[in-house]
C-alpha cells in the first residue's frame, strides 16, 4: 500500500483564526501555506507564534503569500477566515487559488455567508465550519489562544462526505476537537442565535461582557427576547431549534467565564465589523419571511447609528 | 392705587435652566433668591453670569443659599429646576422652603413628576412647567444660553389659575416667551414622545446629534417607531396626541440646526441622568395599561447596561 500524499492546505486571511486552525492541519501532517497580507513579513521570519493553554502552538508555513494572486499552485483545501464585510467580493479575492479540486472551507460568522461562494464555485465546493473559540491577535504573526477550539463542519447546504470528513479527521490528528454535521447551516442557526443577542448588545453597552449583560433581570429578558426573535426567523427558514436552546444558553453563558466579544473592541479601534453577517442577514430573512423582530431591528439599527456616529468623528473637521 | 409687593422667588438647583428663569423673574422685577449648593460661594461674589444671543442675561440673587435649610423666608414661587433622579426625595428636599402660600413650580422633564410632589402638598400648590430651551453650564455659576427658551405652563393636573397666570407674565415680561396650558400632562407627553425616542437613542450612537439620528432611512424610522410607541401610551393615559404629532416633529427637527442632548454628554462624564423620568416612567404606564412597546424597552434596557458597564469600569479593580 502506498500513503496518499499530504493535504495541502492555503489558510486565506492569517489573522487569529485562521493561525489557530492552520496550525492544527500543520501538527496534522498537512502541508500549510498561508495568505497574510501586511503579516507576511513577520510570519516568512518567524513562522506563525501561537501562545495557548495547550502549549506552543507556533510552526512555520510552507509558504507564506502577501496576496492570492501569488498563489500558484491550488490547495486540496483553501480555509477562508477573513471577516465577512459588506463590500468585500469573498468569491473574486480567492478566485487565484481556487483549482478543479479546491474544497473552500468557510471559517466565519454569520447567517447565508455560504451563497456568494457557492454560486460562484458550485455548493458541492463549499464546506460551512463552526468555530467556538477565543483566539485574539495579539501581534504582527502573533496569536494568543485564550480557550476553546471546537469546530463544526459540514457540506453546504447539508450532509458531509468523504473530503469534509477526512478535513474533520485532520483537525482531529492536529488536537483540534472536530465534529461533524449533516445540517451545518441549522447549526449556523443556532449559533447565531447566541451571537445576534450577544455581540451588538455589548457594542452598545459600551462593550459590556456577557456577566453585564447577564446582570440584571431586564438585561437577561432581553437578552432571551432578542434569541427568541433570531429562534423565530430560523424557524422562517426550516431550521427550528429546540425549544430549550435559549434556557440552554443563558445557563452555559452563566457558567462561562465572562466575555468580551470582539466587534465592541474592533469598533472602537475604527476596525469594521461584521454586523450585516450577524444580525443584518437575519433581518433580511426576517422580512423575507414577515416575521416581526422589532427588537433586533433595533439593536440593528442603533450600532448602525453609533458606527455613522463614530465615522463623523473620525472625519477631519471642514 | 398701592402697588403689589413684587413676588419672592426661590430658584432651587441654580444650574442651566434655573439660572435662565431665575434671571428673566429678575428682570421682570421679582426677588430672587436661588440655592446653589457647590456654586454658592462664586455666585455670591459674581453673581450668576448668562451670555445670551440675546445679550447678557447675567444678575444677581437677592440671597444665595448653599442649602435649602438655610431659607428662612418661604417665596411665593419656588422654582425646582434640580435633575429628576431615582433615589432623590424632591418633595423632602425643598421642604423647609416651603410656606403656606409656596407655589411650586416643576421646570423638570419626565412623566409623571409631578405625583410625588403633589402627594406631599396638594395639587392645587403644584405648577407644572416644560422648557422649550438650549442652556448649558459653562463653569461655576456660569451659564451660555445657545437658542429657544418658551417656557410653557399649567396647573397640575389641569387648567390655569390666576397664581399661574401671573408667573407666566412675569416670565413674558423678562422677555421669555411664555404660554398657559390647561392640559399640561398632556403637552409634558407630547415633549416627552420627542425626548424618549431621541435621548436615549444618542446614548446609544455615542452621543449623536439629530442629523446623524435622522441621518438614514433606517435611523429615521425607528425614531418614528419609537414615538409610536410613546405615542400610544400616552393615548391609554388618557392624552392622545395629534394623528400628525410625528411627522410635524421629524420635519421640525429637520429644519433645526442639529442638536445634542446632554444625557450623552452627562453619562460620559460619570453624571446621573434622567432615564427613568424620560423613559422608565413611560415603560411603567404601558406596563399598566398592557400597552406593548418592544422597541422602547429595548432601548431602555441597553442604556441601563451602558451605565451598569460604566460604573464596572470605574470601579477600582479588586
Amino acid at each position: 500500500m502506498t500513503q496518499a500524499p499530504p493535504s495541502t492546505v492555503l489558510v486565506v486571511g492569517a489573522g487569529a483564526i485562521g493561525s489557530f486552525y492552520g496550525s492544527a492541519l500543520h501538527r496534522a501532517g498537512a502541508r500549510v501555506s498561508v495568505v497574510a497580507r501586511s503579516d507576511a513579513g513577520v510570519i516568512r521570519e518567524h513562522g506563525i507564534r501561537i501562545s495557548s493553554p495547550l502549549g506552543d502552538l507556533s510552526f512555520k508555513p510552507e509558504r507564506v503569500y502577501a496576496s492570492v494572486e501569488e498563489v500558484t499552485e491550488p490547495p486540496d483545501y483553501l480555509l477562508l477566515t477573513t471577516k465577512v464585510l459588506d463590500g468585500v467580493n469573498r468569491a473574486a479575492l480567492i478566485k487565484p487559488a481556487v483549482g478543479k479540486h479546491t474544497r473552500i472551507v468557510l471559517i466565519q460568522n454569520g447567517i447565508g455567508i455560504e451563497d456568494e461562494i457557492a454560486q460562484a464555485y458550485g455548493n458541492q465546493r463549499v464546506i460551512s465550519a463552526l468555530a467556538f473559540i477565543g483566539v485574539s491577535r495579539s501581534a504582527p504573526g502573533q496569536v494568543t489562544h485564550h480557550a476553546y477550539g471546537l469546530i463544526t463542519l459540514g457540506n453546504y447546504p447539508q450532509g458531509v462526505d468523504e473530503s469534509t470528513r477526512a478535513l474533520a479527521g485532520l483537525f482531529t490528528a492536529g488536537s483540534v476537537p472536530a465534529s461533524l454535521s449533516e445540517e451545518i447551516v441549522g447549526e449556523r442557526w443556532r449559533k447565531t442565535v447566541w451571537n445576534a443577542a450577544f455581540n451588538p448588545l455589548s457594542v452598545l453597552a459600551g462593550g459590556a461582557d456577557t456577566a453585564v449583560l447577564l446582570g440584571t433581570e431586564a438585561g437577561e429578558a432581553l437578552v432571551r427576547a432578542l434569541m427568541d426573535e433570531v429562534c423565530q426567523v430560523a424557524a422562517a427558514e426550516g431550521h427550528a431549534l429546540p425549544s430549550d436552546q435559549i434556557a440552554q444558553y443563558i445557563a452555559s453563558t452563566k457558567q462561562m467565564p465572562p466575555y468580551r466579544n470582539s466587534m465592541a473592541l474592533d469598533l472602537k479601534a475604527g476596525r469594521p465589523v461584521e454586523l450585516d453577517a450577524i444580525l443584518g442577514n437575519v433581518l433580511e430573512a426576517a422580512t423575507r419571511h414577515g416575521v416581526p423582530v422589532p427588537r433586533l431591528r433595533t439593536v440593528h439599527t442603533a450600532v448602525e447609528l453609533l458606527i455613522a456616529n463614530l465615522r463623523g468623528e473620525h472625519k477631519p473637521a471642514g
